[in-house]
This record gives structure tokens, C-alpha cells and sequence, in this order.
């Protein structure tokens, strides 16, 4: 198998650097090396790379450009969100002898915000985790009864990673807003602060926060065919956060740490393509589709996971009975085809995917699934290949398996 | 003035990214793009990146491998060491009804040690701050009397970023470690632990953490000729430390979050190098004589600040009576010359030097000083023409100035 004949198929895992966007990074890999809070010239250079940056991501986000700052990835961001918000109340709270804050999430939320809030739970901090439809949908209703007299926080990813559910978002924020108006009526500060972990939504769903209601969004450079180890926040002003790293006050005093210039340059490069690739979506959607139908054809025992209606054009997750994900991805990987079981922070860990229990899967179904997620490099050549080796690979693991 | 006459005299608060590194980080730029998690082809040959790098600072610092890892930034660093070794003693301080921790740290610290402290001291945990003599030196007698059976973290910069001031970290750890092993007689699970903050001496000196007898060292990627947006740090096996940043378990569960692949092999490639420039020192610290000689020499009014014996190689710190310093930056910058008045992170701030402030200087002559640093690319020819257009740029200012 020559290299160049790989096929990439975890696009949600990572997606390659464009080289447009390389390009536009490189300037600030050699000669303007500058660090951005220096006066000089090499200072000046370094901060108008990052002005344009945060120019492109606020007009993507249709949001001002001081309501935008960098961090070192999307982990950092939502970690940032959920322990800054809570802090700041906190804070403030110990002065007024306020009650303890209560966060509303989701059980298929990534590990970036369900690990952040498990921490603040084990300090007191009420939690409430939302269950999810067969769909991997929540309900509006089951958020409104959630939402209490403390609840300070909401926080609901766009799209989810493992299986491309969208929640409806902009319908999430329209009842937090018609409750933070009612409340407001009782209790003058009273608000519930809305977040979105928009990580794998970028490419290809409407992120305008005024359209979504959101207060706070989470983005990353490296799904969106930019650099690893950035990622970026939208916070709308007047939001009450506190920082989680402090120091020479970088980032509006929100993200202390010398901004990694070209990283961030990639980001806004990365982002400014977004739009121009849109026409890619029904492409990629309709090779979605045919790989889809393809398997659901082609092997017996297979059910596709999540939402058919309300998914992401490039995710596939599929159950197989009588094969072990994991062995999948390796034996398609001796054919040269990359795909995952899931998240990839969680591909070294033997726990079944807390997204697909949370969708009512056994643990055992769980094990036996595959994602296929694709891009904006994905041709229906590579869709024709999958469609040929998987169901040969199927066959010979499910001869093989004690799985069944 | 053409771009490439411009002199750089600001390697410490960034250096430019060497060619041979960046030729190292590409192929992770382009091809070898795959997340380090997931567990095919791509995610292998990532993770060989990773490896690499991290074997190649574990060399470098004569740790295991495993006792390093990467972040964000050495802001991010000292932070979680800050923060992390702190909230761990009070998980389990909770647990045993134990008294508050003690930190003791130095008044010319680094923000992102300084501020970290601040925040602690908030929620009440004893800070004490060592004060320096003129030099900039810490005095060991302080430190072993500001020792108590609270104290939890000493954690002392090992070479100063605005005046070279280099502290005798090794016989500071050395004190330590008699401290520990006296108190342990007494009370057997009682530990301080000892920090340092390396980020300027990585070029420049010994940085074996066991001849330094350190339990955590910060670096960062930029100041050693390697990218922005990547730091390091050493945490001896067995010490005790919580995250800052939680999600998919990266980094052995201490810093969550896609690793920086081109990033970390950045590091990586210019930790190898620093060994291979040792000879540069002797060159560079020579041209620093030759350069704050003739400072002294060709400018009345002007003073060295910082140690002249105990000084990193590269950096020269001057006071000038009669010239602001920023007014001296921006006129340099306009002869094509950049250099700083101190810290790059607080370069846009008007506050003078705290580090300045804490060696006895008033806040005019704080105000009135120039920090010019050198490296790897600085040339004899350069240092020259400093020394022709320095003394007229004083000379200028000082007539139109009303800072006298």
C-alpha cells in the first residue's frame, strides 16, 4: 500500500492543515517572529496577525472583535467557560451569601466539559445531566423543567462528535432568553448564561451568535482544517467570567501566556475558508449518504446511530453485531483506510462511549461501532473503496470473534 | 531602512524560530497530520512526533520521560504548578483537617507565577515574598527563615527575564532537601516542594533537574528558538499535582486537550539544538561586555542594572537619567533597533518594573531603563551600531524630554 493512497476517514479526530492555510502562516514562522505585546516593529508585525485573526473569526461569528480571545485549544475554551463562570459567581456570591449555582448540561456533552463539571460537582456544584432521545436529541422540555432559581449556567454542544446530532441550538436560545426576561422581572441580576461547544459544527452549520442566542461559543483550529493548539472563544460582552490562567494579562486579561501568533494567524485563515468551502456540504453530505446506505446494504446487523434528519453532512456511526469496533479500525487500517470507534481522546480507552449509552445502546452494541467521518479531500473513489473493504473486513473479524 | 538591516535586540521575549526547526515541524504541518489518540496510521506517526520531542526534553533535562509534559504556553506551566500542587494539598487537607499551605516565591518573579500567587491569596493562602538585594538576589539565610511547617511550594525563577539575574537554584534545592529530611523525623508525609522557573536560563545554563535538586521546572518552545504556543514542564515523579485543564486525559490526565503535534516536535528540535550552540555562549556573553562597556563608557548618567557577575549571558539592562524608556524603545525602533524596556507581557502597561522596584530603584529610574538581549543570530557589527546610535538617540531625547 503506497502511502499517498491512504484514505482519511476521522475528520472529526483532526482535520489536515490546508495548505492555503499553511501558507498563510508561514510569514510568521520566519521573519515576523515577533512577540505581540513588544512596542517595536516585530511586535507591531506580530499583533496585526492576530488583529486580522480575530477580525476574521468575530465576522464569522457575526459578533464585535473584542468579544473574541485565543486559547490553546477548544479543551481550554470550555474549561475556561465552565469553571470561569462558576468561579466569577462564586466570587461574588461569598460576598452576598448567594446559594450555590446549578449547570445544566447534556450526557453526550465531549469529556472537555463533562470532566470540568464532575469537578465542580465534587465541590458542591449542582449538575444536571440531560438525557438524550434514541436520536441522540434532547428535549426543549426536559431543559425548561430543569432550569431552577440557581441555575447559572447552560452548556450544550452544537453538533455531537461521535455521531453529528445537531441540538437546535437557536431554539435553546430563545427559551433562555423569553426565562431570562421573566426572571428579570423577579430578581434584577438574575440570568442564565448559554454555552456551545461549536467544535464540530464549524464546517458546516451557521454559527452566527446572535441568530443562536448563545453568550458564550467554543471553536477549534484543527477541525477546521487549521493548526493544532488553538482554539477560540466567544464571549458576548458583559458576560461574568474569570480567567483560569493568570499572568501578563494577555487576551483581555482572560488568557494570559505570549500568543502563539502563527497558530492563531492559522485560525483565522482556516475560518476565513469556512464560507468559500460551504459548497462542499451538499458534496460531502451526498457521499455521506452513499456510504451510509452502502453499509446498511451491504452487511447484515448494521443500524446507523444517531439521526438521520438532524446530523452533521460528514458523520457516519454505525453498530455491527458480531464485530468489535476496535479490531475494525485496525484491520481497516492494514488496508490503509482510517476511521475511529469514536472520540479520539477516548480510542485508548477501553470504557464503551458514554454518547452511545446515553442513546440506549448495550455496552456490547457500543463496542461494536465504527465512525466514519468525512472532508473536504474526501472523494467518492475513497467512499467506493470503504464500501468494498468493509464488508470483507466485517466478515473475516465476525468468523474470527468471540465477539458475538 | 530595508526589512532585512533591521537588528533584533529582544531575544528575551521571543527569539526568532530557527530554519533546522521549522524544517523538523513541517512534515507535521503537511502530511503527518493525524491526532496523537487515535490509533491508526495517522495517529500512530503523530505520536511518534510526541515521543520523540518528549524523549528529547527528558534528555535534556535528565528526567524519565514520563515525568514530562507539554502545555500551552510556560505561562500555562506555572500556573498549574501554582494552582495545581496547591488545590491538591487542600483536596486532601479537607480530607485530614490539615492547616493552610505557605508558599514562599521571590518579589521579581515572573507574572505567571506572580498573579497565580495573588489569586491563592484571596482564598487565603499565606504568600510570602522574598525580597532581592541590589542585585537581584535572593538571600538563602531569607528563604530558610521564611521556611514554616505550613509550607507546601518554594518557587524561585532561576534566571531573571528582565535582568539577567541568575539564583542559586542548586543550592536552594540543596537547602530543601536538608529541610525535607530534617522535618520527616517529625512529620513523616511532610514535603515542601521546589519549583523553578527556567524559561530564560534554558539557552544558556545547566538545566540537569537533578543537579539543580528541583521536584518542577517550567520551559517554553519560543524562547529557545522554537514555535509560540507550546511549553513544557517537569514534574518529578511521585509530586503531588492536580489539573488545570480537564477533559480527555492528555499528558497522563494533567492537561487535557488535542495535543500540538508541530508544536511540542518544535520544542522538541530546539531543546536538541541548545546543546549543539553551547559554544555560542562565550560569543554572546562577550558582545554583552562589549555592549554594556560601551553603554557605560560613551553614556553619562547611565548604570547597569542587575548582577555583572551572576548574569545571563545575553542580557544587558541599562538605567538612563533623563531618557524614558519607552520613548528610547520607539526611537530605536525608528532607527530600525528593537529592543524593550523590560517584559515583553508588560510592555503596553505604564506601571513600572516590579522586578526594577524590588532591586531599591525608584519608579523614574524603573521608568528610565532599557533591557537589550542577545542571541544565537546577534552579530559584532550589530552591537556596533548600537553603540553609534544609542548614545544619539539618549542625546536627543534628553533635550526634548521633560523626564529629568
Amino acid at each position: 500500500m503506497k502511502k499517498n493512497k491512504r484514505i482519511y476517514l476521522d475528520y472529526a479526530a483532526t482535520t489536515p492543515l490546508a495548505p492555503e492555510t499553511l501558507k498563510e502562516m508561514l510569514p510568521y514562522l520566519k521573519k515576523d517572529f515577533g512577540n505581540s505585546s513588544s512596542i517595536h516593529w516585530f511586535g507591531q508585525k506580530a499583533q496585526e496577525g492576530l488583529d486580522k485573526a480575530r477580525e476574521r473569526v468575530s465576522q464569522f461569528l457575526n459578533c464585535s472583535f473584542s468579544e473574541v480571545i485565543f486559547t490553546g485549544s477548544a479543551t481550554e475554551a470550555n474549561n475556561l467557560v465552565i469553571f470561569g463562570v462558576v468561579k466569577d459567581y462564586q466570587v461574588k456570591a461569598h460576598r452576598k451569601g448567594k446559594i450555590k449555582p446549578h449547570i445544566i448540561t447534556t450526557k453526550i456533552e465531549h469529556h472537555a466539559v463533562l470532566e470540568p463539571c464532575r469537578e465542580l460537582e465534587k465541590e458542591g456544584v449542582e449538575i444536571t445531566y440531560l438525557p438524550v432521545d434514541k436520536e441522540g436529541l434532547i428535549k426543549i422540555s426536559d431543559l425548561e423543567k430543569a432550569i431552577k432559581e440557581n441555575t447559572l449556567l447552560v452548556s450544550i454542544m452544537y453538533a455531537n462528535n461521535e455521531i453529528g446530532t445537531i441540538q437546535p441550538i437557536a431554539e435553546i436560545g430563545k427559551l433562555i432568553k423569553k426565562l431570562n426576561l421573566r426572571y428579570k422581572l423577579r430578581a434584577p441580576s438574575y440570568k442564565i448564561y448559554f454555552h456551545t461547544d461549536a467544535v464540530q459544527a464549524v464546517n458546516y452549520l451557521d454559527c452566527d451568535v446572535k441568530k443562536l442566542g448563545v453568550d458564550l461559543l467554543t471553536l477549534s483550529a484543527h477541525k477546521i482544517y487549521g493548526p493544532k493548539g488553538v482554539g477560540a472563544l466567544y464571549i458576548k460582552s458583559g458576560t461574568p467570567i474569570t480567567p483560569l490562567i493568570y499572568g501578563g494579562g494577555h487576551e483581555g486579561g482572560l488568557r494570559s501566556g505570549t500568543e502563539n501568533v502563527a497558530g492563531i494567524v492559522g485560525l483565522g485563515a482556516a475560518i476565513a475558508q469556512v464560507s468559500s468551502f460551504k459548497f462542499q456540504v451538499s458534496r460531502i453530505s451526498k457521499l455521506r449518504n452513499k456510504l451510509i446506505d452502502g453499509i446498511l446494504k451491504k452487511i447484515s446487523g448494521t443500524k446507523l446511530n444517531g439521526s438521520r434528519e438532524k446530523r452533521l453532512a460528514n458523520n457516519v456511526n454505525i453498530s455491527i453485531t458480531g464485530a468489535e469496533g476496535e479490531s475494525m479500525v485496525i484491520a481497516l487500517d492494514q488496508e490503509g483506510i482510517a476511521v475511529s470507534t469514536g472520540s479520539a481522546c477516548s480510542s485508548r480507552s477501553l470504557e464503551p462511549s458514554h454518547v452511545l449509552l446515553a442513546l440506549g445502546l448495550s455496552p456490547k452494541e457500543a463496542h461494536g461501532s465504527l465512525r466514519l467521518t468525512l472532508g473536504r479531500y474526501t472523494t467518492e473513489k475513497e467512499v467506493d473503496r470503504v464500501l468494498e473493504v468493509l464488508p470483507k473486513v466485517v466478515q473475516m473479524l465476525r468468523k474470527i470473534s468471540p465477539f458475538k
